[in-house]
């Protein structure tokens, strides 16, 4: 790019000290995502969200507050220099803070999650081979060789393979190790005693987590989460799949940023165990609809309009290097099925890693987010719903809302006037307020009464206050910048477990299953894990249950992708559970609406 | 390239006109390459064939003949100005008249072929299909969608089409044309009443044999021959492969060129049938191991040096985009098993097409060239073996051989004195003689007694003429540039037919077979189609058998080839008979120095 020096300026951020040069008026939230800098954008820059808060360093004259500007921040920030990046145009040399609470990093990815007894039957293994030279006597091509050495009839080699094998054989006496899928010769180099790598890949919408296991013991050798860097065009997915509508090159660079995210993170678990991601000879991953089909560069334009249908749902085994994965070369990117268009082979690999379909209890499968999918397990039967619960519980649209980073508050108890006390993540001053501490302050908010059965806040507690034009609020936090929870905020909350709820007593309704039938509810993620299952169930987003039939699965799709990569028997059950999970369209459920009233009110 | 304008001159090619700029000292030989220039080299430039004659329209006084011109070329053509490409360095401007017989091109090229009957049963085939639209009480993927229409549970899609079907279905009311290979889909467009056509392709070293067939009547729609132009790179395939292993940059060379011919000669006949190449659903290519394993990007150093193993002998059905083929996106090229280093998949072709494996009766199949491959069935045993006949039969190393083009002497009779009555390919001034005449010539000379019992011609004959050293030859023809026959060409025939004879000698030896066992012979080519059996027994080439068990099959690999492209069953038959099939290696049989050096004298 030429860069026009009589009109060039330059930006500087702050604290990672990170700079570009412009010579055109450009949006801070443009250009903080040219210099790299992982600034928030949770509506996809559209002036909605108020998350890509940032402080100037410059004579603010010439940075006056827009009205939307106005309406995120109060009187003093604005004088204090904050702006909102998606609304703040640079034309001239500036320098810009980018507050913590502001940046896409540091949150507390979750990587663990139960993984289940299994036997370790890889798909992909290296055998090594040592053949007789060939000779006038002897005239059997290498592969026929290789095939008797192995006493294997059905072995077979990709065409690449088979242009390499004559050389390496011819330079190693003969000898070579190779890669071995099923019944395919997938690669092969010389000999070598090295350690056979697998990579498991959990693609969420917000973050990505990598497991490095070895394929010949089953052990995880390496995990990582890492943000997914799509985030900086939006925080939820329909904002990415718009953005990637727009053009050709927008969906090429939703895709390369995920490759990228996923190699570098990769390429740091072979350092840290020691090995070369050339190593890396099978790939399992999983995400939700739209992250798959990203991911194989499948079009996402249907699943960005009613009736959301996938382009298929059948297993898909390309090459890694077709993809843009680093790894063997030769080696495959196993891709389970996904279920449907809100439905994604992440919530398969949960069920997996939880068991579903291997016996025949009652029990429920919750992954919250901004899409909650829910699956219900009676008897042969499995149905899954996905229910658009909003991104309340992940802390967007909630005015202090976080990921649980540090800085966010993680637990509220209220005393019975209403005044709270916190638990913060890092054990910091206080910044936000995650989705296990919303839900305990609104559960506590309702045990001392101090929401009504309308869900509106009761203003007559001594802890709530009143803002400017009389609407109430609590205080969770002292300090110059105090954590607030205000009616907007609850009401929020109330639609999001309504949403939850209603997808579980459609569920219920639908398999005619009572809740004291249920014997287990798992629920997947971070949230799963910090929640309070008795404050889930006060504030009615879990039907009343015994508190020991609620467990957390932590990072459930990453154990069910690590199952499906160290275990073709796991592969296969995933593909039979695929075909067992019955997809059911809340949208066209006659009651429906009657349980979502119900569940926002309950 | 950018030429030094000082020291640039040009060279002119007539009758073709073709110029070209250097700017430093090249042999003709090279500069005709570069221009484009069909020269034949049959020795690859090595100044021992004396084929890349060529007339020098300039001052001869610049361009001194060499010891190797003097030794192809008689005094009368050097003052001329008749030099050897490969030995003539130009250095300044110069005009070149390369003559008729000097050009690769205008060969009578076969590319018939005995096509047996078959069930027409394509691999691919196009399907039309027509979908309920999706909605919110139906919201199957695009794929299953596609399954139960057309009620195939089996049916998967390479990613590559996963990634168009969408788009194509919803521009389309839902409907499409899926072209379907096996149980895979492997392209989808907008629907049309489209032919579906493929193409079979039979590499020789000499010539590629192009079909372009119907699919669905399995009609052939149009085929053409055209000159293998690695042949500019050496006559033989060793040449080529010597060629190759010189450079990376050759081999992909050599490859180019091959694909340059199909795909030229292919979209000729596409021109000729009224379709696209993209309408080319599928391609079945057969060739000799070396073009096998050249048009597969194979390594071919295995094939250079003892024992000539190739890289392997399975069916391979690469993508057509993959190796350079143009065709419908997703075509595959279906390349049946090559048997040894020296026995390819034309030869497994050949015998496909001649019902091999099909029968038990005793017969021997022959494929005649540089190496003459030959198989002898048995009752359920097939052995092949490939003997290094040389090119003789082909024209080569025959001072005035020549393939069969316009100006061959195709046929010769003798009458008792030794005096030759000829026929010409074309009816014209006769400059050269092919290998059914060269074989009349000597059958002939064996007939009235002009050759003895060990190869001699014998002086006494009125027609048998003597050189300068008291050499024999006869002449065939009058005029200034008479087309003679010398005892050195006599020689090289009675190698080729020798080694021929043993190679069959072996293959009856080993099966116990006796000549009145034998109930057919198919002798596959151009030259089985001109050649007089009888002539073939009298010279010994060929055991004693009745002349009407003794048939031409034409281009039997083309013909098999075609067989493959139009029926799964032939491909299947072709897959087990290339099990049935063993090779035996020559060389290291017993018998076979004994066999041949009764098969010279014979």
């Amino acid at each position: 790019m030429d860069l026009n020096p009589d009109k060039a300026f330059s930006i500087e951020f702050q604290p990672s000290g990170l700079r570009l040069i412009l010579d055109e008026p450009t949006t801070l939230l443009d250009a903080a995502r040219q210099a790299g800098v992982m600034l928030r954008a949770d509506c996809g820059g559209k002036g909605i969200c108020g998350k890509c808060r940032i402080q100037l360093f410059s004579d603010l004259v010439d940075y006056p507050p827009s009205l939307t500007e106005e309406s995120h921040l109060d009187h003093a920030s604005i004088d204090a220099g904050f702006r909102l990046a998606c609304e703040t145009i640079a034309h001239k040399n500036i320098k810009v803070f980018i507050p913590t609470d502001s940046i896409i990093e540091g949150q507390v990815l979750q990587v663990d999650g139960r993984l289940r007894e299994l036997n370790i039957e890889p798909s992909v293994r290296r055998i090594s081979v040592s053949l007789q030279p060939a000779d006038l006597k002897d005239l059997r091509s290498d592969l026929a060789r290789i095939k008797i050495f192995l006493d294997r009839d059905d072995l077979s080699a990709d065409l690449n393979v088979l242009r390499i094998i004559p050389r390496i054989l011819r330079q190693n006496q003969w000898s070579a190790d190779l890669m071995v899928l099923d019944q395919k010769i997938i690669a092969a180099s010389a000999p070598a005693k090295e350690k056979t790598a697998g990579l498991a890949v959990d693609v969420g919408s917000t973050k990505v987590a990598c497991y490095l296991m070895d394929l010949e013991s089953g052990k995880l050798l390496a995990a990582r989460g890492t943000p997914n860097p799509q985030i900086a065009y939006g925080e939820d997915i329909m904002a990415r799949i718009a953005f990637a509508l727009q053009s050709e090159q927008n969906a090429k660079k939703l895709q390369t940023m995920l490759f990228d995210a996923i190699n570098r993170t990769s390429q740091t678990l072979a350092r840290e165990a020691g090995i070369e991601s050339t190593q890396i000879a099978d790939v399992c991953l999983v995400g939700n609809t739209a992250m798959h089909h990203l991911f194989l560069h499948l079009p996402v334009d249907p699943l960005a309009v009613s009736p959301f249908v996938p382009a298929f749902n059948e297993v898909l085994y390309p090459k890694a290097d077709e993809l843009g994965i680093t790894a063997m070369p030769g080696c495959g990117v196993y891709t389970p099925p996904v279920i449907a268009g809100f439905v994604g082979s992440d919530h398969l690999a949960f069920l997996l890693a939880e068991g579903f379909g291997e016996d025949q209890r009652t029990r429920l499968g919750i992954d919250i987010g901004t899409n909650t999918e829910i699956a219900l397990q009676k008897g042969v039967e499995i149905v899954s719903v996905s229910t658009a619960s909003g991104p309340a519980f992940e802390g967007a649209h909630i005015r202090f809302g976080m990921r649980a980073a540090p800085g966010a508050i993680e637990h509220v108890t209220l005393d019975n006037n209403g005044f709270a006390e916190i638990q913060v993540i890092g054990n910091q001053e206080p910044i936000g307020i995650c989705g296990s501490g919303i839900l305990d302050a609104v559960a506590e908010m309702r045990r001392i009464g101090m929401l009504n059965s309308r869900g509106r806040i009761v203003k007559e507690f001594m802890g709530v206050c009143l803002d400017g034009n009389g609407k109430p609020y609590i205080q969770l936090s002292q300090g110059s910048q105090p954590v607030i929870l205000s009616q907007n905020d609850v009401d929020q909350i109330l639609l999001a477990k309504g949403a939850i709820r209603a997808g579980i007593d459609v569920l219920m309704d639908h398999l005619k299953v009572h809740p004291e039938e249920i014997e287990e509810v798992v629920i997947a993620g971070a949230f799963g894990t910090f929640m309070l299952p008795e404050h889930a169930m006060r504030i009615g987003m879990l039907p009343e249950l015994p508190l020991d039939k609620v467990h957390a699965a932590g990072n459930a799709a990453g154990a069910g992708a690590r199952m499906m990569l160290i275990s073709k028997s796991a592969r296969a059950r995933a593909e039979n559970l695929a075909k067992q999970i019955r997809y059911l369209e809340l949208t066209v459920y006659p009651e429906f609406p009657m349980f979502y009233a119900k569940g926002i009110q309950s």
